[in-house]
């Protein structure tokens, strides 16, 4: 992993975030005209092989033989970047000094990382989700910069089903006695319930109910009866027993101030915010865009693809994954995510 | 509301529940072979004329000219059926000492109420939801008393993620302090915290997000900005004060000890239990049954209803509800809910 110092940062919002620095890493070689940015989601990082690994690698459909690939950790982020779990200049952690962000501020601090490291013309931008949300900024904010860009399950601005249970998550960490106000970070183990519930929540518009149950169905856990003459908390369906190994494996991973701060972003991404609205905003990116979102997904359901496919100025294609996987195929469904992202390069050059 | 007596009740899981009283409405005038029985919903109540007002009534398709219709309140319920707020026979209220229950207790409770007011022939046993579980149920145990059944938007069993969502939605309660371990009656306010909690993500499952974003997109809460500087959790988005609003509006009507009993109750659907599994017992069903289903229903997606259509043994037909509304247009889409129960009837007298 490396770093890059943007200097301070102001949000679109009018917050100052002093001495950003920015983490990303690189794979294969920079000719200067074969860069292609790939923007992770919510809990995601920079290491764009790992976690994406059945796309992006020597001769996958994102062909680190052929592309330079750039992948950052996103602002207000905890893998590397500035976020709240940093170090504050003046001391501590930034904690609740940490400022409000949306996925403007994320692709502005991106393109202050990218611009300090020489990097100004992208062959292709490619995001799912909050990555998503950033590859269609990328297009409206720096057009000029972006060749094409491929984007996966997101929409044009968040829905108000989705602000309605993003904001339960990030209620059940504000509500976590351990969460101090934001500023944990020296006083105790952090709000580790809280996040368990917000990512239990998460999961479960993740994964498709399809998917979930062909795994788990209504199983009792091994060793425990979930349908006693009592109920009891520690006699689990398997289905429980897994939402409750998610969320340990995230509190082993992930800061719960950042958790927040990406999750805020989320509620407040609107492509259309301050350029005459959601139509007008789509209809003025004149970037090639290819759109893919999956059929079974709950958190950005289908239609809101087609809706962005209608309204994008400049449409290459759009393309739908079929999967009982739900929001999260646009991760697991390699075979079909490696022929569109393929199709969408193919496209693009075109 | 009436109220009648079935003394001591032994639930399927072993739990003596004593002296348990249910209570009842019903509309129109009994001539012996005109009984209708309808099912309500989980936080619904045996006034069925209300909260179905479009449905039952005189000249509406569960017609109270033509039938006599009844509907109990469910056992574990709060609105006069013995459930954990009330009184026990000991002194103090059920409470913790209140055993879980399955969707079969909630019938056998109920066929013995009616048994007792000398009840034994249903022209057809109605609901959705939680109610459409009970109906289901009725065919299963007492066919010969049943003379159609008309199912809507529910499945064979809980799917797993269902079970997810909701066993989170008994956690919230359970983890408020103000539970006192269910025992909260004589000692404090009770978790109505909690219980706001899990009725948010009850409310996002009954509705769909496309009923929801017609309402509230990305709307600010009037007077309130959730787009500014930081993060603060009194500035909101429309659909969080909605959200809240429901929240407040089930806390003044409904009991969370009931909240609990009924979501453990519908986590422990499954026709198929001790029944040879789930396409058995559907196929030994030789009722004539009508399923519904709604298209944009996530809580109880459409295939769960052509699982039932596909194995149910004497299917006599099938209906969708195209709504945005989701789950709970089984309670709203009041003009196709008159016109699949109409073709339900006219299809079980031929």
């Amino acid at each position: 992993m490396h770093f890059v110092s943007i200097g301070d940062f102001t949000t679109e919002a009018g917050a100052v975030i002093a001495d950003v620095t920015i983490a990303y890493q690189t794979w294969g070689e920079n000719q200067g005209d074969n860069v292609v940015l790939v923007e992770h989601a919510l809990t995601g990082d920079s290491d764009a092989a790992t976690w994406w690994e059945g796309l992006v690698g020597p001769g996958r459909a994102i062909d680190t033989d052929e592309y330079f690939v750039v992948c950052t950790n996103v602002l207000g982020g905890c893998r590397g970047t500035t976020g709240p779990s940093s170090p504050h200049p003046e001391g501590g952690f930034w904690g609740s000094r940490f400022p409000a962000i949306s996925i403007r501020d994320q692709v502005s601090a991106e393109h202050a990382a990218l611009t300090a490291l020489g990097l100004e013309k992208f062959t292709a931008v490619i995001g799912g989700s909050m990555g998503g949300a950033r590859a269609l900024e990328w297009c409206a904010m720096y057009p000029d910069q972006v060749g094409a860009a491929l984007i996966l399950a997101v929409s044009a601005r968040a829905s108000a089903w989705q602000i309605g249970i993003q904001a339960q998550q990030i209620t059940s960490i504000e509500k976590d006695p351990e969460w101090h106000g934001g500023d944990f970070y020296e006083l105790g183990p952090g709000p580790i319930t809280g996040m368990g519930t917000a990512r239990k929540l998460a999961h479960l518009t993740y994964r498709g109910e399809l998917e979930i149950d062909e795994r788990f169905g209504a199983d009792a856990q091994d060793g425990e009866n979930p349908r006693g003459a009592f109920r009891r908390r520690d006699q689990r369906f398997a289905v429980e027993s897994y939402l409750d190994h998610q969320a340990r494996k995230l509190a082993e991973r992930f800061d719960p101030g950042s958790y927040v701060i990406l999750t805020e972003a989320l509620n407040r991404h609107d492509i259309g915010r301050g350029r005459g609205g959601l139509n007008r905003a789509l209809a003025n990116i004149k970037v090639p865009t290819f759109v893919v979102g999956v059929d079974t997904d709950i958190l950005y359901p289908y239609h809101q693809q087609e809706h962005l496919s209608r309204n994008l100025g400049n449409l290459l294609g759009m393309g739908k994954i079929v999967s009982p996987v739900g929001h999260d195929a646009f991760l697991t469904e390699t075979r079909q995510l490696d022929q569109l992202t393929r199709r969408f390069f193919r496209l693009a050059r075109s």
